[in-house]
């Protein structure tokens, strides 16, 4: 941290609080909420436009499924726009239908970049991407209130389609602003046949200028996002700050096994080629080989889709994805080269054949250490305590890592639950994440 | 075989052939095709109309879908329809919508019903059912050709749904005939909400009559059918005609697994609950005890089914359906309690609840000895071996043994695929089936 960061942490520190709360990562401090009136962001204002945007696709049993390209999530972003034009910030959505949000700096400065995602997964939550899309609004708000003026002009941005769950391809809004995806994708098509490029001419952009969407380098001076943990560690520990350390990388396949479909009631068991017993040995293959390595990593299989798909017909075809993450992309790597022979040994088996493509790579990314420090910094002017850990969910911030040094605030998800209706976020935590992100914003700006 | 019938054959016999082959039950004797000018049934006509039958739902890559109750099956039935009115039969639909065809006897005496069905499942082949129906108009079309007066009324019969894939419960219309079917499955729905009753009023049927469509005991004398084997015996021991034993029981359940859906970056491997991996654990489990016992014992899983079926998402629910086919009801049984088992211990295992309900049970049937021998008798006089062999799939016969005795005839179908566009039975194999068919029908007739 530079000096002027310093001379800002002080008045911060002086006009907020004098909280003496040590960062104690990993400890099982107690949450500490300071007193409303020491925030700068407004929890009622924020709690009701989380609220109001649960209402864009809500699941009966609740949450909701607002996936990318879709007429469910088309509204939410008008609804989104609305509340960025109404903060004053003067808002423009690029070629890959992200939106962005400016107000200007004081200086002739690159832009300090912050935001999220209001897509979410098949049957997700209402905090996953929320409460950073709507908490970045919020502390735009807040500046307003203050009239606090910033040397970088600001931009809040919401990514599109980070969950890719339409498309198959996650982050694909900020990997095309960070220049990792190209045109190639336009074409990508879904299960109704529809392609990107069709998709981004319902959401009003040209295709043909998807390219513009890429950032310049040296064209941000930062990229901070506020994200729930979405898994166990804070709450848990009880800490209600995360300091991310990095982002995992992740590897993912698609896998065909293909058999022979037969008659199940004729069809003699050591003569059968079935396809979706040897899928479900696949899986466990997977399983057992990321369970033999120490560590974080982890492995999973999404679903198997098998084909036909008749109580009374062996399966002949099956299609199933095998993703795989860790910070380390040697041991990831590793991990696949063993699942690999696994596979080869049960197709000998099965008398199957599997084949496996890539269809998504990205990896692991590491936040730069004096925006880690501001979020400390933030959080203890706050008497909040902080974990540093890494994040197992994939980010657009790790898309933004290829442009700028970025950071991460985590705040606690109850039971470590995400993508699935039951994620849960206090309106506290909610509050402190909003809260730190906007002090943390200033610290960077300063420096 | 009663006297009566001796006579027949021997008249058959001379006006025939006198061909030598014996019956050589498993041998593998060369198929012996005797001049078509012995044949009364005429090959040109039956292909000619299986051909034009294998038109209506054909799939790109050959073979059909052409499930029962959709709007693919219904002009194929308008078709095999106009082919029984041709053939001089007086044609009724029932309240099942099964399709009867009725020929006068010379006596008062009950039915001689023989047939099939003309539904397929998903992606099946043209000759599972198909053979039988239109054979058994051609058998009609060769009586009147030549003139030939039966004792019994003839009926031939196109039963309504046999393969199940539509609504999951197979052997539907001829269930409803034996009385074993009642009116509670008129609410069953399909995945697109349509009811049994709502296709059944699209047939011209009126529900609230469906019970009429039960055949009263003592109506029939007997039931044949004539079917491909599904399976790869006859083929094998290049053997042209089989005598069906029995037809093998078959009890279905249908499985959840309720595991817990969470973000596959951030749950940790060992606080998972992924409900597919228990999934995949039990299906090889029914494949292990299965395999376990001695005998032709078959158990299948078809499909499983994960929710939410996101890459990047561990699976919280997943359904599956588990099948067990025998003879011996008893050993379905014993399997039954082993597979279970299992399942319990991996629910314990896995963190998972695993349910499943029965939903189909079909009891093991075996054939009439005496149409056995009738069929023998009639292969015999055509000089084609014959070889006696269970079934391992589900007939509309199966049905019928709850009303009369009943017999199957089968014809080989190539390397034993069925249920496949593969599925493939050669014209004079489908020729020497009719024609046994046709004898073996003069045979019954004349008891």
């Amino acid at each position: 941290m530079r000096p002027r960061a310093l001379i800002v942490l002080a008045i911060l520190s002086s006009f907020f609080s004098s909280a003496s709360a040590q960062s104690v990562p990993n400890s099982g401090a107690p949450v500490q909420t300071p007193a409303a009136s020491k925030f700068h962001i407004n929890l009622q204002r924020l709690q009701g436009t989380l609220e109001k945007l649960s209402e864009f696709g809500r699941n009966p049993e609740g949450g909701v499924t607002r996936l990318a390209y879709s007429e469910t999530e088309l509204p939410a972003r008008e609804y989104v726009i609305g509340l960025m034009k109404q903060a004053g910030l003067e808002v423009r959505t690029d070629a890959a239908a992200n939106i962005f949000g400016r107000r200007a700096g004081s200086e002739n400065l690159p832009v300090l970049l912050f935001g999220s995602h209001i897509d979410s997964v098949l049957k997700g939550g209402n905090f996953d991407g929320d409460v950073g899309s709507l908490g970045a609004i919020e502390v735009i708000n807040a500046l307003n209130q203050g009239a606090v003026k910033t040397r970088h002009p600001l931009e809040v941005v919401i990514w599109m389609n980070e969950e890719g769950n339409h498309f198959g391809v996650g982050t694909m809004g900020s990997g095309i602003a960070a220049g990792l995806i190209g045109s190639e994708i336009l074409e990508r098509k879904d299960e109704q046949g529809l392609t990107v490029a069709d998709w981004l001419r319902r959401y009003g952009q040209d295709p043909a200028h998807l390219t513009d969407a890429r950032i310049a380098r040296g064209a941000l001076a930062s990229y901070l996002e506020l994200h729930i943990e979405q898994g166990p560690n804070l709450d848990e520990a009880k800490v209600p700050i995360g300091v991310v350390q990095g982002i995992v990388g992740l590897n993912r396949w698609r896998c065909v096994a293909t058999g022979f479909a037969n008659h199940a009631g004729t069809t003699p068991m050591d003569r059968r080629k079935d396809a979706l017993a040897a899928a479900s040995r696949d899986l466990l293959a997977v399983r057992e080989v990321v369970r033999a390595e120490k560590g974080r990593q982890v492995g999973t299989v999404g679903y198997v889709k098998a084909e036909p798909g008749a109580v009374n017909v062996i399966p002949g075809r099956v299609e199933f994805p095998i993703e795989l993450r860790d910070l380390d992309a040697a041991k990831i790597e590793r991990m696949w080269d063993q699942v690999q022979q696994k596979l080869k040994q049960i197709d000998k088996e099965e008398n199957v054949e599997t084949r496996c493509t890539e269809f998504d790579n990205v990896t692991a990314a590491r936040t730069d250490p004096s925006i880690q420090a501001a979020i400390r910094e933030a959080a203890k002017s706050l008497g909040l305590a902080t974990m540093d850990l890494p994040s197992g969910a994939v980010h657009d911030a790790q898309q933004m890592a290829k442009l700028a040094p970025f950071g991460m605030i985590f705040v606690p998800s109850r039971d470590g639950i995400s993508h699935s209706p039951k994620e849960f976020t206090s309106w506290p935590d909610v509050a402190n994440g909003a809260e730190v992100l906007y002090r943390s914003l200033l610290l960077v700006d300063a420096r």
